[in-house]
């Protein structure tokens, strides 16, 4: 059996993570989505394992101390958390699942699972960045220098990723993530290590 | 302009690599495939620059002399090798270039280019053969013994490949080399070089 392989998808904020994701949900059914854990309290028509893993305060603790999660944070007084064994079943289980997270996170899970595929959403404002500095001259210094650290900042997050994709149109972005997973199956090293398995030659 | 990028592919002989091209000429229009130098005559209908560029021993042996060939062997006393201009020249347009190539052709283009992207091609039967060894046990250990000595030297060829993909279905193989190409494209080092390509940040 092929192992399935974790994907964290990531980026700057307002970059379009979940719209992505939910596009992918409609073109990439057969992807698994994390589910997060969290301490807060289920809204109307949320549901526990679907959702989120409603813990409490303690049980989510207990998660902490045991190593149970690969990333956590706390918002505005409640955790949120990736639960590694909802991770880890379903990569057992053959298939590939999708994490959405921003990017303190992914490099959280990149420390404690380094084998996940680190993809990083890219804003087209970044691509056009060179055109736009190169190009005719006809913005201030001022606009220019204050793009420029923008731009350096995502440079500097993005070296940490084993891919970048550009947000562009959404369906582009989708297949370009498609064509990754599809392509880090055929990673020699994959393939090698699951014909191997088993098998003295 | 993003630039291109040389995709190699090869993988035992008889596993089906002129049928793949073939089969990538047309779901894969956009790419070019590298045309061969050779010294022998050209056949009827055969044109110089499509099928092959016809060189004759002195001109060939020029190109050797001067490093104009990514590899070259001779069959039957005639040349053929696969020119570095051509491929150069398509790479600098931004056009992506496949070499379909026999193993020992692929693993010195790998010394003269080896930031191309090398793909080997793999029969099924040795993505099958780890069932088959822990299946059932009906065959005799001669033949087990014999398909692992097969396995054992294609998975050493394999190792210098940077991705396997099986041939098990042509449009499977073929949109498996798709997704090689648009991944690799998506690679971050390959995104923020070409992000930072005349840009002082």
């Amino acid at each position: 059996m092929n192992k399935g392989l974790l994907l964290v998808l990531s980026g700057p904020s307002g970059v379009g993570k979940g719209t992505v994701c939910s596009a992918l949900r409609k073109c990439a059914p057969e992807l698994v989505y994390s589910v997060s854990a969290t301490t807060r309290s289920p809204r109307a028509g949320e549901l526990d394992g679907v959702n989120y893993f409603f813990k409490s305060r303690e049980q989510f603790q207990d998660m902490i101390q045991n190593d149970q999660l690969l990333e956590y944070a706390e918002y505005v007084g409640n955790y949120y958390g990736t639960p590694r064994d909802f991770v880890q079943k379903t990569l057992d289980q053959g298939l590939d699942i999708i994490l959405e997270i921003e990017v303190q996170g992914a490099l959280k899970v990149k420390e404690k699972f380094p084998q996940g595929v680190f993809v990083f959403l890219m804003p087209p404002s970044l691509q056009e960045l060179q055109q736009r500095i190169v190009g005719r001259g006809t913005e201030s210094e001022e606009t220019i220098r204050h793009r420029m650290n923008a731009a350096r900042e995502e440079i500097n997050l993005m070296q940490h990723y084993d891919y970048a994709v550009v947000n562009d149109r959404i369906e582009s972005a989708c297949s370009r993530i498609q064509a990754i997973i599809t392509a880090e199956h055929c990673k020699r090293e994959r393939v090698m290590t699951e014909l191997l398995e088993g098998v003295q030659l």
